[in-house]
């Protein structure tokens, strides 16, 4: 495969994975594609710092030209990095949702690996004018489509790229015959740090209890919803949700515990893409021991595969004994 | 007084001043002690960016060592920016909370402005671990001393630092015979640049409405704040509660409504410092057009000087109708 520029800077990350994954492990993958992707993440979060004037489109009533021009930049950000790649077969994101040839350089790699990547540069819109933190979201499969694919199987790493005061990520690998793993690190312009090996969500007994209720809104019109937030007020868990979906998941997965919930209700249809949110996210929540449903289903988000690159559900996601409980008070 | 490095780093934000307020008005404090507090909160984000480490206290019970250095390392920053302006007599912080005279430089400035500076260096620690956008509090007062003081009068200025994917603050000024002002300024280690002159809480009718809950587990052994949270669910209102008092409040003044409440209840005491959380925000929110309240007493914030450095109180603040509402709701 083709050099990556700077290999000190991933020395770490590397080492990692030789210790975690048995010798000759998928190269592009391990090597190329996830550290291309995560200077990727890097060259993102120094595009939004310098977008200092989209603080303005707060000020306006709907989101602007400002706008509008980090996103294209954060999706040819990454673009550029899949292009490096001889491994990544084809791409698609929220931006550009069909599964493109990634118009990679030529191969000279003899690899026979070969991968989809299905990406959201910066996820958050709502939250960037007040510069909360936002993120980014990957999932990584195996073969030239995501579409139609059974997600358990096929869909072998996710990161959620945390852009915040530092900027870090959470990547979650489950390749075939190994077993599953999900780990932090922390990433500047010089260094890929591995600042936590095993991200896992603890069991009981909690010492705190964290919720997160997305689309509030909802419970004034679902009786169901507004009593499951009247027992975590009752039960004294604690709030955290800033609406931010990265930020959010990743709250959880360094606390520890967690619920995040997005319902579908009657006057609130699911929002989420399962392409670009729900496969990545329920791939990080599961390898760190958590489960992630689809709310409007019941159902395991990875249980299904994607027919349909624009399809939508609701989440509940994070320590499993949480989500059993809200399946319980919302689906019966 | 002594010259300000890099002039041009800061010329939009002179230029602005100029615009703003009469020739001649308070040079020290508008062209060297509020310049040299930005770039001490520039200093405080690039140190955070440094500390990689501190993810790693989200998985210890309690906070360790590395959490430690980074309050001590952005104190120190703190201090040092202050001990060059000869104009402040004295500082006092929520990591040292006595007023100690700030080790000027020798003061060739035959200035006759005297401050003292009150600041909480880093705001927002159980979140630094997962990452999410914190905050640095300062406020400014007319004078060596701030207690026993009348706050509208002595308190003439304020900042909050917005520790997020970018650096941003919130600037309000209100100066005896002045106008009251509140600004956005975007941070670089370039350019310090006005992003929005005129930050202001909107009026109704609005588009979105936000609320930001604190402490929400109060709510299961008062009824009162039960009830408010009931309202804003059923009236529709949108969540965003991020628990970093900071970007909780900012939000807010960057949306152009926002209702923020910290209730004090039997079960739940004040918690939040006036010297270095509520002062400094109930001006902001004040200069932004918006009135700040001790959620326990009722009165606003600067109504009430500050006699012990460690008073503590409860806070609702943001959009001034939602205030009165809250008041009514829960104070009669």
């Amino acid at each position: 495969m083709s050099s990556i520029e700077n290999p000190d800077r991933i020395a770490d990350l590397i080492t990692h994975f030789k210790t975690t994954f048995p010798a000759e492990t998928r190269p592009a993958l391990l090597q190329q594609v996830i550290p291309t992707l995560l200077y990727a993440i890097t060259d993102i979060a120094n595009e939004l710092r310098r977008s200092q004037n989209v603080s303005q489109v707060g000020t306006a009533n709907a989101f602007g030209d400002d706008q509008l021009n980090v996103d294209v930049a954060t999706e040819n950000l990454m673009r550029s990095a899949l292009a490096k790649c001889p491994a990544v077969k084809t791409a698609s994101s929220e931006e550009d949702p069909i599964e493109r040839p990634s118009n990679s350089i030529a191969d000279q790699s003899n690899t026979s690996e070969e991968y989809t990547v299905a990406f959201d540069p910066l996820d958050g819109s709502s939250i960037i004018a007040p510069n909360w933190t936002v993120g980014t979201i990957i999932g990584i499969w195996d073969g030239p489509t995501a579409l139609n694919q059974d997600p358990r199987e096929k869909q072998v790493a996710a990161i959620l790229g945390v852009l915040g005061p530092r900027t870090t990520a959470v990547i979650a690998l489950r390749l075939p015959g190994q077993d599953p793993v999900c780990m932090e690190v922390g990433i500047s312009d010089s260094k890929i740090e591995v600042v936590r090996t095993g991200v896992k969500l603890q069991n009981a007994p909690f010492k705190t209890r964290y919720f997160a209720p997305a689309n509030l809104r909802a419970a004034a019109d679902d009786e169901k919803y507004m009593a499951l937030i009247s027992y975590y007020i009752n039960q004294k868990y604690t709030l955290r949700y800033c609406g931010g979906l990265v930020p959010d998941i990743v709250h959880a997965l360094v606390k520890g515990h967690g619920i995040y919930v997005s319902p579908v209700t009657d006057s609130s249809k699911a929002k989420l893409r399962k392409m670009f949110e729900l496969a990545p996210v329920a791939l990080i929540i599961e390898c760190a021991g958590g489960r992630a449903v689809d709310a409007k289903t019941g159902k395991d988000i990875l249980e299904t595969a994607i027919e349909d690159i624009n399809e939508k559900g609701g989440l509940t996601c994070g320590t499993k004994e949480e989500v059993d409980l809200v399946l319980q008070k919302l689906h019966e």
